[in-house]
């Protein structure tokens, strides 16, 4: 990644609208802020508030004219719809209840989607929505941001080149603090199980944690037994769940998330192990991937370094040694989307390499694997086929 | 730690005996170095190997008499016993099949036991041995030796004084590579399901993983879910074995243990997490305890650094900034339980802080463990309890 | 920092040129992503290359007009300085040679400039070009992009609020291996002493280590007492510099960098020691800064994490626990010097936080560092004032 | 190392005697622990105290008998020389001030002496004492315990081999808070610069890190340009020392100890970069080495585990995984020692491996080192040959 690939093919930006991440969001922010990094995107229409006033002053301050400061997301894809130079991408990041609407509209409108996990709320509706965009041929990006870290896609392709031989176990945990202290959210529809889905931890992390794991093994899971609670006293909606894993290969694997780990920032962090190595990931520290072979020292793989495949190189704009980050691996999705994008628009061929963002297929997955723990933690732990 | 505590009331050393840990074995040397490090203990008898000439060579190695170089450790503890100056304690550091024969027979003789885990290999021998302990009220200090970590200490320490609040949420993984080739182990007993216990993975490192767990968070394990198994091709005995956990006061947790994992040397590492901060700490670098404090900075907790507790101060001989390892943690089991067994012998009152060492009934509580897993595991995952 | 702060003020985004950093650039494609970020600037002109096809196919694929494609720095400033719509800000990433001529030209015609750093080559130019800065009144941002990661400002803002008490003692160190190979390297102009300065490892990284150095400490280098040479075998430019270290204030230190350290990456690491706590910062993990107080325990602190300053605050863009690395560094100036540039053009008072960018003064003080260090050297290591 | 290697050749332990190290000092308990590791001495004599009593409560808490508990270094070493069953090794752990007289002493009566550092305060006693153990034969081992360490031996033992060619660069810091604030040292005799040596902070820590790179790297300070003080108000002995160095083979290196950095704990840390890759190490976590070679992935070597010399290998006595400490490095040195001794004693040719503790010609190194450095910081810097 680095520059824009949109110029040659194409002669100016891809036309992209908002919806959701209004003021103070600091999703919406981070949204902007990657389809900006590459230069593939222009900003055109924005639907950062239901209330017309903050929407409008929304639009006005990152830049978007009033005329396409739009009230509603449903109202933007019906204008934009309609322009002769309307946005041709939207990205949808608003709570997690209506990602399946706008997603579902502005495929309907030819749009290409950009939208936020979980993917949707219910595996009824990622079922939907993936046939939908299964149909239309679309371009539909996950943001699961994690798979773009350039050390993530080394351990993927490493995966996929056998340098693990086969994988045996897994681990994946991902703990946060942000939901230790008891009393309500922040915002207010993470307390409502109707609109936060039927495990918020799960929407929120476990997604993320899933979606990952399957990423960098190129594995499914394929049965759960798990239990998914509340810990912190008088909570309503979920803050942890613990699983076991049978992966698709017969591998093993322990799942662990939650949010109400006092102190905790971001533990997000993975083991994968096969016959011949082991690798290591953690969040916190993304430019280093331990791989630890058999009968050989254990060795720290980082960015551009020496043994670097091409799939992570392309993840990565900076020279060995620098640290790149969450905006960074969050650009890679928007951008591996604009090439395939653009591709589709003109009739081209994507580099291949632009392909491995998550898309409604992994959406769905995940949103089985939310049904499957959701049904064992009910069955007291029974083991569940996804 | 440092010193012997024993010239003062004693005037000598105690004198030790060990069954078990013949020429090259690593836990032998280990027992000897951790019973000489702190000086209060005579290593004056030994039964190394069931070949008698093994046996009498193996004594002159480490300094024993011919004569009180024994060919098996029953002869050892017959003959122990009836000396005007026997040895007062036996150390025990056979296969597990052993344990409990030999622990039975010494604490009949009115020896002190020192002994390697897993306590024994059934639920029913533990209850056994526990009963005979408690009897004879005798010295039982059963080696779960990261238990004798000062930040593990530092870490129990600070749990029982409050500050984590309420346990909430606990993980422990136990991951090592030394089982990760397929193919026999060294010792061939590890192979013999009827030698090496109910699951191998669980007795070998499941116990002390359980006990560590136990130790820090001063909580029991009431309920298990559980898979073991062995995910090694064409391998009979248990090589890995993963948990959700149900802790005595309602915490929950993840318990994920193997030996198959390549390439991985000993990553024992635990998270505890209450609702006012969250612990962590791992093997690999164990003097290091991070804390992660509600609403301030976290912090790094070394071995007699700022905010240390009794029960660490006493747990370390060095100051700060200087490593202290596995030989430490080691010798402190033993040397606390040289405490204990002066007091006895003497009619003093040990040191409170002498007697965290685990004893028969922490060995009772991981068969109790190993027991409640199996059954777990054989009603697929069913909840158990201990 | 998140999105733009042009919108309101200025209705649009600044107009930006960029001379140097054409195609296969990592430095000019990182100084557009960082102009990007936050979307204060809109890249209107370009002179990527002398080659004038070359400069216009690079213009094309960054999407600048045919028109506003420059074959040289002085085209770009003299015919940009002549449209209504001409480039308000001209970002200079040439060799090391031309950044004097370049930034002299466009302060003179009433640009706003940001340059790479070394400012200047020689301690005359930087002299110069300071003086012609100041009576300019326009901004001058020069790119040490390690100032702007948000733990580099932390430690900042914790030694002007006190918090460390006097300094006493730093240490600054940066060391790479990218020269480790005898033989030329792949810029020519690196091996040529007429181009790459007096000193190429101090123009390279030493400038970088003093700035860092005097940006967190609050305080000048004083005296010197140096090494400066060729370690590599066969090599004319210099690849290591060693120096002791008399500060403003009485403190010591030591400093030490090269770029013949086999194998490193890129370990730009920084401790400061007060009476009442240290700072220990490394490049390759931004987001740990460590603080080390007078008897309490050793603190962790990261962006946005408990006990963050409002400076720090301000240079990150996430929540706590997700990275942020290289690019959001370099951002930071940019988005800094925006701030500084629309409220100098818009006749307002710019936010106090956002004027710690490094300016000519700060690279005038580099160039008097490095001046006094080749003194030091060729003088046997005598203490040298700056 | 493990077992003890006496008891085949001599039938018992070696007969040590220790002067210095009475109750309450850390160092004392540490030597006599590092003796009975291993099992290969028997501490039969003592002088702990000058003051009668004291010596003789001290002996009693530390098994020594009545008779053997001396009052002062010259009574123990005058008449453990008289007895048949005479101490055959003496261990030195007094004030640096008096370390020259007892070892003169003790060589002269045909004892073995284990010495701690610095070996004598000035250059003058270091040349005598280093001549006197040459003219008798007898072995003198020097305390640099660092040397122990498997990863460091592992270094060494890496750079005799070659792998990472010609040595160009190296950086030694050794950086502690112990010295941090005003006011007198817990040991009065630190505070007396007639006892603390000519620079006390180079006795203390200076020469540890001397030797240690003079170890790892299998050269010698050829060239030293430096300057000590104290940067601490109103403190009379040096707490800093800094220096560029010139090492034998043409290396350039960096050098910087203090013991007034606030709140740092032991941070000895070493860097050494060769034409073939660079390996670095820190004491705070010596079980790690990391390993970063030419164009191939760094490498995080640990003891035992793949790729591990027989030099390193013999220094450690545990498997993968688990830690080990300054005990362990400690006792190394007192094993190899004891091998060096019965080998002498017994007319045996030792284990080549043994012979790798720090001597008296180590010692005189760094005394000339200390003397050098201290020329050169009264010379305003000046470079200055040892």
């Amino acid at each position: 990644m680095s520059d824009s690939t949109v110029f040659k093919p194409l002669g100016r930006r891809l036309r992209l609208a908002v919806i959701g991440g209004g003021p103070g969001s600091f999703i919406g922010a981070m949204h902007r802020q990657a389809a900006r990094l590459d230069d593939r995107y222009e900003l055109v229409a924005a639907a950062l508030s239901s209330d017309p006033e903050r929407a409008r002053l929304g639009g006005q301050e990152i830049g978007v004219s009033l005329e396409r400061s739009y009230p509603s997301g449903q109202a933007l894809i019906d204008a934009e719809a309609q322009r002769a130079d309307g946005a041709e991408v939207v990205a949808i990041m608003t709570p997690n209840d209506s990602h399946y609407a706008f997603a579902m509209q502005a495929l309907e409108r030819g749009m290409d989607v950009i939208c936020d996990k979980p993917m949707t709320n219910t595996l009824e509706e990622a079922q939907a929505l993936h046939a939908k965009a299964q149909a239309t041929g679309q371009v539909f990006c996950l943001i699961h941001n994690y798979t773009g870290y350039p050390m993530v896609r080394q351990a993927k392709a490493m995966v996929m080149a056998g340098q693990l031989g086969e994988i045996r176990l897994v681990q994946v945990e991902y703990v946060q603090g942000n939901r230790a202290k008891a009393g309500p959210s922040k915002s207010a529809w993470k307390d409502d199980p109707a609109r936060g889905g039927p495990s918020l931890v799960l929407g929120a992390i476990g997604t993320h944690a899933h979606n990952l794991l399957c990423f960098m093994t190129d594995l499914d899971v394929a049965e759960v037994a798990a239990e998914i609670g509340s810990i912190v006293p008088d909570r309503v909606t979920h803050d942890y769940a613990g699983a076991l894993l049978r992966m698709s290969n017969g591998a093993r694997g322990s799942f662990w998330i939650t949010q109400a780990a006092t102190g905790v920032e971001n533990s997000l962090r993975i083991r994968i192990s096969g016959e011949l190595g082991t690798l290591e990931w953690t969040q916190e520290h993304p430019q280093v991937l331990q791989f630890k072979p058999l009968d050989a020292p254990a060795q720290v793989r980082t960015p551009n370094g020496p043994g670097t495949l091409p799939l992570s190189a392309r993840a990565s704009r900076i020279v060995a040694g620098h640290p790149e980050g969450f905006h960074e691996a969050f650009a890679n999705l928007y951008s591996n989307a604009a090439d395939a994008i653009i591709a589709r628009r003109t009739g081209q061929v994507a580099d291949p390499l632009s392909l491995y963002f998550p898309n409604s297929h992994d959406g769905l997955q995940s949103l089985r694997f939310v049904a499957a723990t959701v049904v064992s933690s009910a069955n007291q732990g029974a083991w569940t086929a996804l």
